[in-house]
């Protein structure tokens, strides 16, 4: 089997650090350059995990299982990396992915209290050894993205939690990025958007700089 | 923590051996004797279930990946464990269940080809320790089973699947029944109807006559 070529890039953070027009910002800056990217976002990114983020974001009457949340969003994982991510990868292609598997580490872990065990058996059991290449953190005080999120409208069940829900899922990032700082970057989202899109593009041309010539090299 | 007194019992079997059927049948001999019980099914048996019920049985486009489809019915069985079956156990109720767990082994392992260590692990991560006290399967040829199934209209995803599916479907439920028979009562479900009944009224009998003093004891 032909080793992978693509970078698989993940971009994470809280609600309202601006993820969405930072991964614009990405998008534009790659493409300008030549390089060949899928961007994609979870969940969803396939016909049946947009089916199944609709039925994760519904709000609802019943309170959702942590474990059948936690379940759901790998479902979707799992149609995600077989349709989209690893063929893309496999192509050559860069993935930038709006969240990944360390959201479920933040989210069903540190916001809800799962044992962050089950998310490790859960990421062993459909990953296998596939981890993302780097990861983009966009950190914010969890009350400034709140603000941002909620003034967007009508609120889906994520975003009606309490403030101290999405403190536990901010700090489950920092100490991601703590634990595995060979692979994250960490960006300080509460910046003017300038200064976070100026370091954005610096990462981006150390990747670009880094994975050109040894495309070079495997041609 | 006090013991569950209920008893919990799953009814299954492939595509049209008369699951339904059965299960009043099961229903209406076990409230007449004055048995306390909650039938439901799964995929199901809770709002979010039955959402995550109508993403799995719809005809797709798109092919799902068995460990998208299998991790889909855990996600409505955390649910289904946490919100019914657990309670209605505690409060020392009958549970008849409409498939569970081996259907994963016989559907998910058998008919897709997934390694049944997968299903497993999602088991023990999601049951902890919960399994049935008693599984009645109800067994028959998978073509008359199907030709049963397609006769009541339109087909769900399942049910567009060819015979040979059906057959390894089958195979795995015998192999179960075999591996547990403790707890497995196989029933045959190409007989008459009438002596298919006759059969389950034998078993929930025996099922009562055990129970009962033993309820007694625990008062």
């Amino acid at each position: 089997m032909q080793a992978m070529r693509g970078l698989f890039i993940t971009v994470e953070g809280g609600e309202g650090v601006g993820k969405s027009t930072n991964i614009t910002c990405i998008r534009d800056y790659l493409q300008a350059r030549g390089v060949a990217l899928v961007v994609t976002r979870e969940p969803g990114g396939t016909p049946l995990g947009e089916d199944i983020r609709t039925v994760l974001l519904q709000a609802r009457r019943e309170t959702v299982a942590p474990m059948a949340e936690l379940l759901l969003l790998f479902a979707a994982r799992a149609q995600h990396l077989r349709d989209v991510i690893v063929p893309a990868l496999e192509a050559g292609k860069w993935v930038i992915c709006d969240r990944f598997t360390d959201a479920s580490y933040a989210y069903q872990s540190g916001g809800r209290g799962l044992d962050s065990g089950a998310v490790r058996t859960l990421e062993n059991l459909v990953q296998g050894e596939l981890r993302p290449d780097y990861t983009l953190l966009l950190d914010a005080p969890a009350v400034t993205g709140l603000e941002r999120a909620r003034g967007r409208g009508e609120l889906d069940r994520f975003e009606q939690e309490e403030l101290v829900f999405f403190e536990r899922v901010r700090n489950t990032y920092l100490q991601l990025a703590t634990e595995s700082s060979g692979r994250y970057h960490l960006i300080d989202a509460s910046q003017p958007l300038a200064s976070v899109q100026q370091q954005l593009h610096t990462i981006c041309e150390q990747l670009h700089a880094c994975w050109a010539p040894r495309q070079q090299q495997l041609r």
